[in-house]
């Protein structure tokens, strides 16, 4: 093979994988530019996350309301089908890593997606034409959304709670920090009117729950909202970890959902 | 069935599922017994992840050590395979969840492990029987290491960087943590005294890596040596999301491993 | 609690997990109501998946045609994504479950949904009202599909065959069992229309692949799109199997895409 | 770079993968060394497991009897974790390919490894030296096996059927295929040797599960050990699938391990 040739293969091999997020050199690593000594111990998880995955910087602000967001979704208990996962997980033999695999794995669409989803539709309320008051365009928005996916509107209701205290906690950290100025507080009016739109048509009241709360928060920070999932998986591993971590300390084998002693129903072929 | 059996029946079930992580009722959710509303906003993400996986709480000082540990390990390119196999994963039309579980599933014993191996010879060194002192502990512990598992020993050297500037820098953070009497050092000796031996014994000089570094903090701040992998496995799930992001951003689809021009090689049946 | 709520609360246990694939009972496993030792032995792997998914059974004839499918597929080499993920996987500490998981998973809507992506089309095309001739149906039926979802046609056309060996086997399998009565033969005419149609369209040619082909046979054979994915994924499951085992014996520790001597290209902050 | 040194990387590159698997090239596909459209149609699935995983191939008796293998284990119902996690995650969102890596990732070690754990133990008394008659050499290894793994012995004994009727048939075929000369038999005598140890020792009778009696098939058939637990992985994966499959076509949203009406117990922090 020629010079030319083998130079252009070897070429199309060195740039098969390229990265802006990383450069990486004998003795040197550095982060967007950043040498990594110079953020250890200098800049907070939350930090590193929107460095690694934006093409800004936050503010200290910013990054602690980031935090905020990522320490209110890091549990739901067993009942959350990745909780369980990841304990069945681990009496089935597996390490820990394995265990977050099969849970984190779950994370999907209907369990973990809702923030994202609720990210979309508020941003479809904040891009939509002008010309309309917020109630108005929320309604206008909010049908078109029913009448694409259905009734079930991400980020609001909670099969368990009435009230999510998580929602109104980040709600009121949004707040202040609108406040101060740190962000300018248009996701939380477009999540409160959706809330008021949605008491005045629902039977039951469907109050913002934590996966709205934390679009609110993604939204204020500029985030898009497939980062929304993203940022839900780093938060819910926290938990899918210390479940797994208990489990193991519990000890057991090959556990099932239910207690075996219950029969499980055959409903005839 | 008679009320004692019905009852019973439904006791094991509900005792089926047991944990000290999370108390859930409608409206309320307490974490290790504080309500999760007084947690959000009020503490970082590594108090929480601390909170969630011991049954003891931080202090400020111990929690920011944690955190400089977990912003340490975030990524380190496309060569590593749990890296590389998130771009991919999305280039098979995954989603985040789905990319992020096939890449934190393989963090196992050799890509993941190295924190957790390095711990227990850490605590191996820790609770030898006193009366050697520390060079003559760590010749015997690393002698009886090296018949057991061979001659890698887990947390030095490093196939790419002659010096990890992460090790440097976690290092010196240790040191000025045991200088506030944050932590007592008893890690930091023992790593160095392990780097020390390691200089006598090998033909090239193998420094404390990423791995070493992590485990020395894990080891002073009290974690269990299965948690260093758990804690390496938060830290490198923002470098497998921020290149699943990338890659999705970039584009592609079902990317191989190299370049289709380059043909693979068939040894023959 | 009283014995009604006890007992309801039990019976919704009970009823938590119902199934009509397998009734287990001590000493008793019938699948769709036959004991399984009337199974071992008697009928095919390919039979079993076929009783395991549907309400019915095949003929011999007809589990045949199903086998020659699910062995069709097994392997496309480590430049298929799935493969290479399988084979890097082991050489990070996996067992071959967890390397199977992390391959397997990437069969996604991109990598392994083209098969029901295509039976989905060829279905459209089947039950399009009457009153056209073939020809003038898959006209409007892929002017329909081109208009919703870009160019890319599932099933036909390969990046790196010109011609799908496997495609025309298949094919021949198929036409074969259609003379014998054994299928219609009309997804066999479908997909051949629908080569027709493209060869006309396209620049460059578009034969039929082994997505198409399968989706041939999976509708002739009457299953539904869905489970063209989960047959697909039984098929590769055997060539994941198969190279991580391989890597297994050839050793390799955290092997990365491509050579470490082979820079990765990093494009700047 | 000079030719020398391109040459010489792309030599690397193009040897970083390499299979004695598939031969692939524009065209053409060869599975050790037979075009894939010269066995698609001709062998059967069980026959290209083996073609793809060992370097000799089998009769098409030793292929009968390894496909009863693979039909025996695909499924034991959603009290099996890996099934009830398949169920599950497709509640959470997740396509086929998810659901299925998320189950198969599961069996591991503990619900996944008894058959090569028991391969393991039978390997062991195959090849224990001479001199002893097979009760003896049995009582030896047991003992042995007893002092480093604990009294569980793999592939006995199920917590839910007194007698395993898989089991049974499974070594009834071995037996079948002994007398025609397909097998040597070797290992259903091992296999039946350690039940009768076992009678002597435990307190309740432990007679050979589905793991034992497909460690036997697969010792017969001269599939190491590590192979058990992949092949048990093709047969699970059928159940796996079929189960997933059957939960989409039901429906739910976010299924927990138990119906929400059973409180889960808080055990107090």
């Amino acid at each position: 093979m020629s010079l030319d040739k083998t130079t252009g293969l070897l070429k199309k091999a060195r740039e098969w994988w390229t990265t802006k997020i990383i450069d990486i050199r004998p003795g040197i690593i550095r982060i967007k530019g950043t040498p990594i000594q110079d953020l250890i111990g200098n800049v907070s998880y939350a930090h590193m996350v929107w460095l690694m995955t934006r093409d800004d910087q936050p503010t200290p602000e910013q990054a602690a309301l980031l935090e905020a967001a990522l320490v209110s979704a890091v549990d739901h208990g067993p009942q959350a089908p990745s909780i369980a996962i990841s304990r069945m997980a681990v009496t089935c033999g597996l390490p820990l890593n394995g265990a977050m695999a099969s849970a984190i794995n779950v994370l999907d669409d209907v369990h973990g997606g809702a923030g994202e989803q609720c990210l979309e539709l508020f941003n479809r309320i904040a891009r939509h034409p002008a010309g309309l008051s917020m109630d108005d365009t929320v309604t206008a928005v909010l049908d078109e959304y029913v009448a694409e996916h259905g009734k079930i509107i991400p980020g609001y209701g909670h099969r368990f709670h009435p009230v999510d205290p998580r929602a109104i906690r980040l709600l009121a950290l949004v707040d202040a920090a609108a406040k101060q100025g740190v962000v300018r507080g248009r996701y939380a009016d477009i999540g409160r009117a959706v809330e008021a739109a949605l008491a005045q048509r629902a039977s039951s009241k469907l109050p913002m729950n934590i996966d709205g709360a934390t679009a609110v928060v993604y939204g204020e920070l500029g985030f898009e909202p497939a980062m929304a999932r993203g940022l839900f998986i780093l938060s819910r591993s926290v938990g899918i970890l210390a479940h797994a971590w208990e489990q193991k300390q519990q000890g057991g084998r090959i556990k099932g959902p239910m207690p075996p002693d219950i029969d499980y129903t055959y409903t005839g072929a």
